[in-house]
C-alpha cells in the first residue's frame, strides 16, 4: 500500500472497469455503499471538450459511521462520503486510491469525530487490500 | 456569513425545497454544476432505519477549475467535487454551508493547488452571497 499525505492506493494489475467492479464489491463487504459515480473523463469532455484517461470518482458511504459523524458534528456533510478514485494506466493496470478520513477529517477540530475517522479508515483500507487482483489479463 | 474551520455559511428564511433550488442557480452562475446529491435523510432512513432532517449534500464542480487541478496533482480527484450541504432548520429556515477549498485543500502539499483553491473560494463564497432569499414564506 503507497501513502500520500491524505491518501492510500494500490496499483493493480486490472483493467479499468474490472477494477471499479472489484473495489466496489471490496468496499460493500467493509459496509459502504457507493452513493455517488462521478465519471471525469465523460465530464470533462462533455463540458470542456477535454480529453482525459478513464477516472472515475466513487462516493462510498458507510450509514453507520456517516450517521456517529454527523451526530459527533453537524456540518459533518461537507467532507462525505468517503472518497474512491480509480484511474487507468494503460489496458491492464489501475491505480485505486482512497481519501484517508482521518487527514480529511483533521482539519475539523472536534475531538469525537476521531475514532468515527479510525474506524472508517481501517475499514477502507481492509477494503483496498482486500481487492483481487487475480482476475486480470492472466486469465487462462 | 458565518465561517467554520472548514467551511462558510449562511442561514437563510427559505424552505429546504427552495434553498436547494436557488443554491444551485447561484452556483451555476459561477461556473459550478451539480454533479452529485445525497439526500442523507433518505439514505439513513433506508439503509438503518434512522430519522433525520431534511439535509442534503450536492457536489459542485466547476469543470475548467477541476481539469486545472487535475492537471496540478493528478489525484486531487479525492478532494473533489467541491461539497455543498443544505439542511432544515424548522419549515421556513434553511441553512447553507460550502466547503472551504482552501480548507480541504490544505492538506495537499502542492503550491500549484494554491492558486486554484483560492479562485474556487471566491466563485462559492460569491455564490453563497447570490443565493436569492426574497423568495420566503414572506411573499405577498
Amino acid at each position: 500500500m503507497e501513502t500520500t499525505t491524505y491518501g492510500f492506493g494500490r496499483t493493480v494489475p486490472l483493467s479499468f472497469v474490472d477494477a471499479v467492479e472489484q473495489v466496489k464489491e471490496a468496499l460493500n463487504q467493509e459496509g459502504f455503499g457507493v452513493l455517488t459515480e462521478i465519471d471525469i473523463s465523460a465530464t470533462l469532455r462533455d463540458k470542456i471538450s477535454v480529453e482525459f484517461e478513464p477516472y472515475i470518482i466513487l462516493g462510498a458511504c458507510n450509514p453507520q459511521l456517516a450517521h456517529r459523524a454527523l451526530q459527533a458534528e453537524h456540518e459533518i456533510g461537507l467532507l462525505l462520503p468517503c472518497n474512491v478514485i480509480v484511474h487507468a494506466h494503460g489496458d491492464h493496470t489501475t491505480r485505486i486510491t482512497m481519501m484517508d478520513p482521518q487527514a480529511a477529517l483533521s482539519i475539523v477540530e472536534n475531538d469525537a469525530i476521531d475514532p468515527i475517522a479510525t474506524e472508517a479508515r481501517d475499514r477502507l483500507q481492509r477494503a483496498l487490500m482486500a481487492v483481487d487482483d487475480s482476475g486480470s489479463g492472466m486469465k487462462e
